[in-house]
C-alpha cells in the first residue's frame, strides 16, 4: 500500500529520507573487483575480455567473434515486426529532430582592441555506448544515446551489449541499426567499460561513455573518468506528481506505476493540494497494481519508495519540488505554465494532463538520460553538448598586442611569472 | 639542455612516452588519506575542517574565523596598487564579454504534432571555487573560474583558499572583489573540497566545485563527482607550438619558457619543419633560460619534459597535434588560418606569430582552464556551460497524443514495460 503522508507529520523528515536515500549501497569490496577488471582488461586486452565474458556471460568469444556482423544486423531487423519498426523510426525521427535543435555553431569576430577571438565546436571521434543487456535492454536506450552522438557528428560510434549465453535481442539490435551505430560489440560489464577506456586488439578506444548499466558498470565508468569522458553519475530512476486536484486520478496512478514497474529502486511521489484526490490515488493504485505484469517490481517499489504527499498549498509543493530536484517532474495541473517560473530544479518537465512520463521516454523527442537522486541541481539531460568539444581561439595582431601587451606584463608580474611577462614584452621591443 | 628529436629517431616513440606520461603517479595511500579526510568533514563538520587547517596550514581558525570578512577584502584591496587593480579590472572586463558570448537560450516551440517542446536554461543556485594558496596563488584563476560563473547568473559563489600561517594574498583577495564572489573561507586542501561538497555548520554546500589544486584537491574532488559536479580532471599543464620556419626564435624560445616556468612537470614542445629554427630556439632558449628569477624550475621542465621535433614537413606534423591534443596549441606560422581546419584536438589555439600563450592566460578573454594531457578530446575549456544546467520541457495536447500514443504504447510493449503502455491507453480510451 502507497504511504500517505503530510509535510507536517512529526515523522515526515525520515519517512521521505527513506525514499531519498535508497541508492544502492555499494558493496565495500565492489571497488577492488571493479579496479581488477579495469587493470587486467588494459593490460591483457582481449584475452581477459575474452575470460570475463566467458565466466559472467557464459559466452565462448573466440567461438562466436567479439564483432556483431551485418548479417547478423541484418538477421536481426527481419525479425522485428514493421508495426515495431515504424514505431522506432518515428521515434528516431523525433529524437533526432529535438537534438538538431542544442546544436550550438562555431563563432569567430574581431574585438574592438584588434583581437580575434572564436570558439571552435567539433563533435568527438568516437564514443561508445554502454547498452544493458537481460531485463534492462531497452531499444529507446540505443536511440537516446546513439541518435544525440549522430546528430553532433561523430564519425564513429561504437555500442557494447552483452549477450548472456550469446542471446541477442532484435529490438536493440535494430535501434542500433536505426540509430546509425557503426560497430557492435557483444560484451558487457566493467569489462567492456574497460576496453572502451584503453582500448584492446579488437575494440578501439573511445573518446566518450555514455549509457546506463549496473553497479559495476556505474563504478568502472568513475573509474575512467579521465581518461575518457563519461555521461553521468545515474541512481535509481524517480517521478514526483504535482496535482492541485484536477484531473484524473486513474491517469495519475498509471503514471506512478509506469515509474514504479522499472525496478524496486524505483521511486514515484505525488504531492497534492487536495485530500479527495490523494486518496482516489492511493486507491487507483492498489487496483491498477493487481492487473500489472511485473506486479512483484511495481509493488515493492510502491510500498518502499512510494509516496502521496497532501500539502497545505502549491507553495509548499513547489518548495519541496526544488529541495528534491526529481529526475521526471509532472505537472499534473490545470494551467502548468503558471508554476512553470518557480520551478528552478528538475531533468524533464511533464506538463498538465495529457503528457504522460511515458511520452518522453519514448518518442517526445527530449533525451530520457536524466539526472537522478537531486543531482538536476547541476547535471542536464543528456545532449547533443555531451558529443562536441570545444577549443578556444586567439588570434592577435601587432596593434592588439600593442594595445593590451603592458597590462598582460603587469598582472603576469604580480603573479611573480617572469617567463610570462617576458614573452610579451619580447613582442613588444621588436614590434617598437 | 632542451631535447632535440626528429618523428624518424627510432627512439621518438620512448622519448616521447616519457613526456606524455608525465603525469604525477598518484601514491598509493592518497585515496585512504583524502576518504579519511571526507568522511571526517562529512561527519563532524567544523570541528573537522578547524582541526585538518591547524595541522596543514598551522593557522587557528577558532580564533580568527573562517570567513574573510568586508573589512579583511577592503584592506586587502587597498593594499593593491592602481596599476595592478587596473590591469586586473582589464582582464575581468576582457573574460567577462569572451562567456557572455557563450550564453544558451531558453527555447521553447510547438511542433507538427502538437506537442509543445522545450529546453530550459538555468543557472545553478550555489559554485564554490577552490583557489590554491603558496606557491600557485594566482588572482587570473579566481577571474576566470568567478566571472563565468557570474555571467552565467549564479547567486552565490564560495571561494575557498588555503592561507597558510594567516598569510592573505591581496592580489587573490582584490581579484575575488573584482568578480563579485560572495564569501569567502580561509580554507584549502581535501578538507575544503569535502565542506563544499556536504556543506558544514559554517560553510554552505555547493551544487558545483571547479578550480586548480594539487594532488589531495584533484582527488577529492574526483570523490565528491556525482554528489556535486566537478569541472574537470586537470593535469600538469602543456604548450606545442607549431611552427613553419617564419617568424623569431627570441619569441618561441620565451613562449616555451613561459609555460616551463610553471612547475616542474610542465612541458613545452616545438615542432618545426625548419632545421634552422630548431637550433636558433634551442640556442634561445639556454639564453634566456639564464636570466629567469625562476630558473630552476624552468630548467627542471625543459630538461625533462621539454623538445624540438623536426618534422619533413607540416602534414606529419598536423598529425602529431591531433594525437597529442595538447592543452595550448600555438600555430607559430606566416598563415595560421590555413592550418586551422586541419585542427581537431586542442584546448587552445593561439594563432600567428603576436599571440603569445601569455595573453591567453591573463586577458584576452577565453578561459585558461583547459583540458591537458590529450583529454582536449573530449573536454572543452572551462565555459559558461559549467555553470548552468538544463531541464527538458514537453507539454502534450490531447490532439498531440492522440497522435503519438499508439506508437508510445508499441514502443513500451517492445520492452516489456505494460505500465508504461497503459499511463497513454488510458488516457487515449477516456479522450476516444
Amino acid at each position: 500500500m502507497i504511504k500517505l503522508l503530510r509535510f507536517d507529520d512529526p515523522d515526515f523528515a525520515e519517512s521521505f529520507a527513506h525514499i531519498e536515500n535508497r541508492a544502492e549501497e555499494i558493496p565495500a569490496d565492489i571497488d577492488t573487483t571493479v579496479r581488477a577488471i579495469i587493470d587486467a582488461v588494459q593490460q591483457r586486452g582481449d584475452a581477459a575480455l575474452q575470460e570475463y565474458t566467458l565466466r559472467f556471460d557464459r559466452l565462448d568469444l573466440t567461438a562466436q567473434g567479439m564483432e556483431v556482423s551485418a548479417d547478423e544486423m541484418a538477421e536481426a531487423v527481419a525479425k522485428v515486426s514493421a508495426d515495431d519498426l515504424a514505431a522506432l523510426k518515428l521515434a528516431a525521427e523525433r529524437i533526432s529532430a529535438y537534438h538538431r535543435r542544442q546544436k550550438q555553431e562555431t563563432w569567430l569576430s574581431t574585438d574592438e582592441s584588434d583581437i580575434l577571438l572564436g570558439q571552435m565546436i567539433r563533435p568527438l571521434d568516437r564514443v561508445g555506448i554502454y547498452v544493458p543487456g537481460g531485463k534492462a535492454a531497452y531499444p529507446s536506450s540505443v536511440l537516446m544515446n546513439a541518435i544525440p552522438a549522430k546528430v553532433a557528428g561523430v564519425p564513429e560510434v561504437i555500442m557494447v551489449v552483452p549477450m548472456p549465453n550469446g542471446e541477442a535481442n532484435p529490438h536493440v539490435l535494430a535501434a542500433a541499426h536505426i540509430a546509425g551505430v557503426d560497430r557492435i560489440f557483444r560484451v558487457g560489464g566493467a569489462q567492456a567499460v574497460a576496453a572502451l577506456a584503453y582500448g584492446t586488439e579488437t575494440i578501439p578506444r573511445v573518446d566518450k561513455i555514455t549509457g546506463p548499466g549496473n553497479i559495476y558498470v556505474a563504478t568502472a565508468k568513475k573509474m575512467v573518468f579521465g581518461q575518457v569522458d563519461i555521461d553521468m553519475i545515474a541512481g535509481p530512476s524517480e517521478i514526483l506528481v504535482v496535482n492541485d486536484g484536477s484531473g484524473c486520478a486513474r491517469h495519475i496512478a498509471a503514471d506512478l506505476l509506469s515509474q514504479a514497474e522499472h525496478d524496486e529502486l524505483a521511486s514515484a511521489v505525488l504531492v497534492t493540494s487536495c485530500d479527495t484526490m490523494a486518496k482516489e490515488v492511493a486507491a487507483e493504485v492498489e487496483k491498477q497494481l493487481a492487473l500489472l505484469p511485473r506486479n512483484a517490481i511495481a509493488r515493492s517499489s510502491i510500498d518502499e519508495y512510494g509516496a502521496i504527499i497532501v500539502a497545505d498549498d502549491l507553495d509548499q509543493v513547489l518548495e519541496f519540488c526544488n529541495r528534491i530536484a526529481t529526475e521526471h517532474l509532472e505537472l499534473a495541473v490545470d494551467n502548468p505554465f503558471d508554476l512553470l517560473p518557480k520551478v528552478r530544479h528538475a531533468g524533464a518537465i511533464f506538463m498538465g494532463h495529457h503528457t504522460p512520463e511515458a511520452l518522453g521516454d519514448y518518442l517526445a523527442g527530449p533525451n530520457h538520460t536524466l539526472p537522478t537522486g537531486g543531482t538536476a541541481r547541476f547535471f542536464s539531460p543528456l545532449s547533443l553538448d555531451d558529443f562536441v568539444k570545444k577549443s578556444s581561439l586567439i588570434c592577435c595582431s601587432p596593434a592588439g598586442l600593442k594595445r593590451l601587451g603592458p597590462q598582460t606584463v603587469q598582472i603576469a608580474q604580480l603573479e611573480g611569472l617572469d617567463a610570462h611577462a617576458r614573452s610579451v614584452s619580447h613582442r613588444l621591443d621588436d614590434d617598437a
